[in-house]
């Protein structure tokens, strides 16, 4: 399971102040602490507080100064995210384009000229869609799309659009069921990938809701979520379905030993 | 989800000192507890403390008096099967038969005749197979014998034989692969069922690899379960399965609102 740690996000009043304040001891904080939690990217967003590229390098160089893992640019725009991709050390993912024309012909290539990998959300000129096929004709776009500019099947994740339960509760049972078509897309698959805390949005039980959509959703083929690596019993639950997937051996300590990587 | 109730089994130590000394009182209490806890069936198992029917008839009676909830009559042995379905007052549940010719021949005419379902586990005179076709071609011929004998649909479980995940791990990914492909048999499909706690056997964090392969298992298909409902945390996933499955309409209070029917 690909662990893509949310936290560094600007809509968190803590991320929002240090990067207004340029608090750096924050931001490293952050990295390191999800770095150690399992992440195996740390996403950046900046979310309504800058449009400045410059700033998104700062905060890529903090962590970068502060941990290995990899950075995931959550970005759409092209002027933010080309320099983003300059500033990466290692393989960093672009998260994200959508499956519209516009974005897919700038942000595909910028993925294929920086080694990078990229998200793709099953989301077009109408919207997100919240029924099966809508999800996989936005899918079979955006691989396409990835196919002809040379994208490596193993650098494209395919984001089918989690929706709060709590307001289109239809829409899980259907993107249950388009993520399990979309393991069949290909032989072998792309990453298939989640913003696992939009199911929850404004719900009660937020943790059980995220980890018990997670596990259902590892269950038809889901590999990869963006999600609070800081949720211990999340992080708990995607050891065992990955123990139950046979992704990871039996010991009778495999909490702890997934915990250690 | 339908849940059956596993406590009245004299493998527990408790059972097997109210069956031995015929305590009424432990037995009622096991009653109400699962019926509260949201049972749907209650299992009754006199493991290797009596074969005798009397016994059976004498624990079937106490829960009738006790709850409304149906009974599940948890013998192979049709000399005990038989007497049990006719002391049941509602429609109970057999649990189980194997796909063995010599089984199949006694067991199903007996639901058949008296309105009973029946919990039809994938395992003959080979054992049970921890693949996915051998799952299936068991699952097969009990389905074709039950069709014969002219049991509904909704009255079949096919249980695919939960294993440890201590011992066999690689059998839990193909149990959700029979699962899945299960739930295609026929439509509508029969219920697809399991005894959960196998699952956990000997193993660390039991209650952890029960519930989140309970929902990575009704993620697939499966609708039934025989599990110890007074894991809270159990029916709290499943009460949260249900409602991503959309099963149970959401509200803010769906775990106090599933427990309480």
């Amino acid at each position: 399971m690909i662990l893509i740690g949310e936290r560094i996000n600007a809509g968190f009043s803590d991320v929002k102040q240090a990067l207004q304040e340029k608090d750096r001891e924050e931001i490293e904080n952050l990295a390191e602490r999800q770095a150690d939690s399992g992440a195996d990217y740390l996403d950046i967003n900046m979310g309504a507080v800058s449009k400045d590229p410059d700033d998104m390098i700062w905060l890529i160089e903090i962590v970068q100064d502060t941990v290995d893992t990899p950075i995931s640019i959550d970005s759409q725009n092209p002027d933010i995210v080309e320099p983003a991709l300059e500033a990466c050390n290692g393989d960093p993912l672009i998260n994200s384009t959508t499956a519209q024309d516009e974005k897919l012909e700038k942000l595909i290539p910028l993925a294929v000229d920086h080694d990078a990998s990229i998200i793709g959300i099953t989301s077009g000129e109408e919207g997100a869609p919240q029924d099966v096929n809508g999800r996989l004709e936005y899918a079979a776009k955006i691989f396409t799309s990835a196919n002809e500019y040379g994208l490596e099947v193993d650098n494209l994740f395919i984001d089918p659009v989690a929706m709060p339960l709590k307001f289109m509760q239809e829409q899980a049972s259907n993107l249950l069921e388009a993520i399990n078509q979309l393991s069949n897309i290909s032989d072998p698959p792309p990453h298939i990938s989640l913003g696992i805390s939009n199911m929850s949005s404004d719900a009660s039980e937020k943790s059980l809701i995220n980890r018990t959509f997670l596990v259902m959703a590892m269950a038809v083929g889901l590999d990869a979520a963006i999600c609070n690596v800081f949720d211990e019993k999340l992080i708990n639950s995607v050891a065992t379905a990955e123990m139950i997937l046979n992704e990871e051996i039996y010991n009778d300590s495999f909490i702890e030993t997934y915990r250690m990587g």
